[in-house]
């Protein structure tokens, strides 16, 4: 069991262990003071942990009710949240009370999002359960919703009173969603965790095995990354930055893909394009594209345009990442490496070197 | 001019004048850095203030765009600040930019709101242009909308930047308005401030007429009250129910009244029994319910249930008050008063009493 505590306004721990789930229920009624809990989750999820878990909070002598909305990005939408707090309302919960929030990214977005506006605000608890909600979503208090105009364009900054991750629910993921944590983890690695990137190098074979010691490792390693730098910058103004290595790039093939691409995979190679950019812009120390692409290959993870079956010009991509959330007062700024483990921050890469880089990762 | 610091996690300052309106552009251009401006109003403080405002922005050489939406508290929903996110995502709004809230006690719950969590939280700054905006809700930093199942029950603590209060915008609001909002500065004078409470009764005959000088000390002795109070409890879980004074019996006879009876009046009727409370559980030191009952009346606010023309039992207003959002873990906690200017909480004050000084007040 590894423990991780993550020091932003109101602190709170993040725990990592095989056959955690088992434990929550105790846990939570040792831990924390509230009336009854709010358990959310989503119709997938439900069945693989939700209702065990509500058996197990109702046999340790709480009271709980579950809430759940149809699985996928689809529900990441306002009107589940007004949903969920409608049932809340009908079931008397009030600020005193808890929301548990059991599944992945969608879940934790959207039930962190109505902890966070229901009557101003009630605590919350994460139990991510997918390998990408485990290192990154359920980690520094970014909630929200997507609109029809854009993703996550409504929410709020809002922290979890815990965060427990069960490495055991790894387990039950398809092959696919693991790639996709992983890829997470790897970038982890490139800006700030050498180790964390040589551990995954030599262990890449066993990955997909799921091992509680494997996990456990590389989970409380890419929380321990995320969570130094959210507690630094907790509203995204400064160093929060550096986690959008591989984003920029990233986030325009998501979008050019009508966001049919998985984000692990856009993100794998987002980072090999800004491995790229780095050598090109002559920022780099060491090779980098080689040893990133080869990590990235091993964990079966592309690393060109190409293997994401997209139809675009590579103009079109400027223009997306023109128009980033990450440009300010006409300035881009990308997330470039020096070597495997140490970030570099470079404003206004030109156009033509960027380009080139996309050239060199068709 | 006074100018008042509100000393919450991010500190802000409460700017009270008459002629303020026509400072606010240059104002805001020299203390605030940002890109562009989203004016935000409703249909009738458009025509009255609004353009006018609009124009001073631009003349200003600030960036601007206005956004309105339907007068009054049926706009006070999810929709309409999904329908306002989505007009400043199309004009390109950033986190850059900045929010200015200008009209009442709707207009700043929606628009705090909507900055709360557009982008997951832009600033936003306050032009209160009610007398109970000015001297409650601008303050505190609670926002929220309204579900059918009930007032305010989505909403978020977010601070402004600013508050500006503009004493001359006092002088188009309706009489009834004017009532509205002096019911609370009585509340303020009850609790804290008994030097308030004798200027009002020494006044009363002129705050029809709305002078500068009047307001200026009313309303800064309200926002200090409340600023006081809020900046030691800034999420309402201890002292700031002070504040609720007047308000378990007001809100229950809103409640009863499907909120046709408007807030001050209620509230005025409130603290007159819960002044009569306060002497029937013979926790006063001198005598309450007549000095204000006096100046109640002076004010030409209700103090008497029959005046505001409800058709309801007592009992009933009891089951309400049992479901009141300050009940927890079965206890009622309400705000009596010692004297005129000192407040004291009372844990479960028999129900027979709160009968008896319900029926005193019929």
């Amino acid at each position: 069991m590894k423990i991780l505590k993550v020091k932003t306004k109101s602190p709170y721990y993040i725990t990592i262990s095989n056959g955690l789930l088992e434990q929550i229920p105790e846990e939570i009624a040792r831990k924390f003071e509230f009336g009854k809990i709010a358990l959310i989750t989503d119709a997938r999820v439900k069945e693989l942990y939700g209702e065990a878990l509500l058996k197990a909070l109702k046999k340790a002598g709480l009271r709980v009710e579950l809430f759940y909305f149809p699985e996928g990005e689809n529900s990441k939408r306002i009107e589940t949240v007004i949903y969920l707090a409608k049932e809340m309302l009908k079931n008397s919960f009030d600020r005193k009370d808890l929301i548990v929030a059991l599944g992945g990214g969608v879940v934790g977005d959207v039930a962190g999002f109505l902890a966070s506006i229901y009557l101003r605000g009630i605590p919350f608890i994460q139990i991510p359960t997918t390998l990408l909600a485990q290192v990154d979503s359920s980690i520094g208090g970014k909630t929200g919703v997507d609109l029809p105009e854009g993703k996550n364009l409504i929410g709020t900054f809002y922290q979890p009173k815990a965060v427990y991750i069960d490495t055991d629910v790894l387990r039950s993921l398809p092959h696919e969603e693991i790639k996709n944590g992983l890829a997470e983890v790897v970038k982890y690695g490139c800006i700030l965790k050498r180790r964390l990137f040589s551990y995954l190098y030599k262990r890449a074979p066993f990955l997909f095995n799921v091992e509680a010691r494997d996990y456990e490792y590389i989970i409380y390693q890419s929380c321990l990354t995320k969570a130094t730098i959210v507690q630094k910058d907790e509203k995204e103004t400064g160093i929060r930055r550096v986690l959008n290595f591989g984003h920029t790039i990233g986030h325009a093939l998501e979008s050019i893909s009508g966001y049919r691409v998985p984000h692990g995979l856009a993100v794998a190679v987002g980072m090999a394009v800004e491995a790229k950019l780095s050598e090109l812009l002559k920022v780099n120390e060491e090779p980098l594209f080689d040893p990133l692409v080869q990590l990235l290959s091993k964990l079966e993870l592309p690393f060109r345009i190409s293997q994401l079956n997209l139809d675009f010009e590579p103009k079109q991509l400027l223009s997306i990442i023109a128009k980033d959330k990450k440009v300010w007062k006409g300035k881009l700024t990308i997330v470039l490496l020096r070597r495997i483990g140490k970030f570099c921050l470079y404003e206004n890469p030109p156009e033509n070197k960027i380009l080139e880089a996309l050239k060199q990762s068709l």
